[in-house]
């Protein structure tokens, strides 16, 4: 739903993108209003930082469209990202455990538009609501099976395997014995994104091109045959393709 | 506190974990009494398999003492160590968000005595009890921050700072410039746990020498300069020394 800036107190895609979110989940209309009667939309450029971490939590996010990434920076300057969130991923919200500190810092990757709600108003609701409280608690526990499976893949795959892995996510379920997929983001973020200096990140690629695995054009990666490269990456995985563990 | 294998309904060591850790913190005696009613003690040996990756979960444990590894297996045949739980932690029990079944496989690593507590009466109190729901958001958030750091780690430290960071870890806080630390559990389980193979620890380990950083003697390590490991390790991360994000 294409949805325009405006600083009118009411934005539709505000109540539609709400009501898609795992947090509304079973939630009254009425709760859901009062969200939306505190909610601000910004639309925000590439490169623009939300927080840094150790930042003051007031707000927490839902991204209507665009990329965020969220990532921490190490002392000497080095960024590990943390998760790169896209329409209808909601981020922030864990300060409220964290004594309202955010625990890592947010960049957009490319122009997008946000919806942003008070952090205080989610504190005060979680204790009396139970099901947002629940709905709050079910998310935090996908979202620890999905770092788990992280770990997973950094401990024990190299580095073509993880190429291999977030390609065939990236293919639809449909898709046959062979099958042409989008990089989402350029390919230095997709190599951060999987814990790669980007050098790593080309050589594995041309690992897999030389196995005649993929083959790419531009920001499009020809799935060559999708069973070999599924044996090639997901033997080495506790989870079998397709797989429902790890969104990218 | 020492605590004996007893198959009558009341354990005091029960009383006394179940007080400690922080699913029950703020709760009323009552209701920590009904799940002390509900909870069986168990003492198993090195090796026992709790459950399996998959399986339907009917309980979630703490332990009393002792090692317990949670882990997740590739279709390979290797293993991810997702966590090593002691004294006081909790696991288990996430599979209440996941349809009731473990998302991962836990085994004892060294002998150990467990607390087993019903998921059921975990699901029915936290839909009624909003302190018992929010301390379980607030652990999972903290776990949450935890696995945020070692993907971070996994992503950007090398081995040997990886070691180092894990050493750290081990120091008192009142450590001074030299420091002795007991390794918690075998070689192998630690590289393990740090997401590497035995010869890449091995090799980390030998660097961590040949640099007089540390010095070792069967299970003890010897940080020779705490300051020097600490600029060795610590530039390369978003935590400062002493660490607060990552317990072992």
């Amino acid at each position: 739903m294409a949805c325009t800036i405006s600083t009118s107190p009411h934005f539709p895609c505000v109540d539609s993108i709400l009501k898609q979110i795992p947090l509304f989940s079973g939630v009254s209309d009425a709760l859901v209003a009062q969200f939306h009667d505190a909610a601000h939309v910004r639309a925000e450029r590439k490169g623009k930082v939300l927080f840094i971490q150790g930042d003051q939590a007031k707000w927490f996010y839902v991204v209507v469209h665009g990329w965020v990434k969220l990532f921490r920076e190490t002392i000497d300057g080095a960024e590990a990202i943390i998760d790169i969130c896209t329409h209808g991923h909601m981020f922030g919200e864990h300060a409220l455990f964290e004594d309202e500190v955010h625990g890592c810092s947010a960049q957009l990757v490319e122009d997008a538009q946000l919806v942003m709600l008070p952090i205080s108003m989610l504190k005060n609701t979680i204790a009396e609501n139970s099901q947002l409280a629940l709905n709050m608690l079910t998310g935090m526990s996908r979202h620890r099976s999905k770092q788990a499976q992280e770990i997973e893949h950094l401990s024990l795959k190299n580095a073509p395997q993880r190429i291999g892995c977030f390609l065939l996510r990236l293919c639809p379920d449909d898709a046959g014995e062979r099958a042409t997929v989008h990089l989402p983001y350029d390919k230095t973020l997709v190599a951060a994104r999987l814990g790669m200096k980007p050098e790593t990140f080309s050589r594995a690629l041309a690992r897999l091109k030389g196995e005649s695995l993929i083959a790419i054009q531009g920001a499009s990666v020809t799935i060559c045959n999708v069973d070999a490269l599924v044996r090639y990456t997901c033997d080495h995985c506790s989870s079998t393709f397709p797989c429902e563990d790890l969104t990218s």
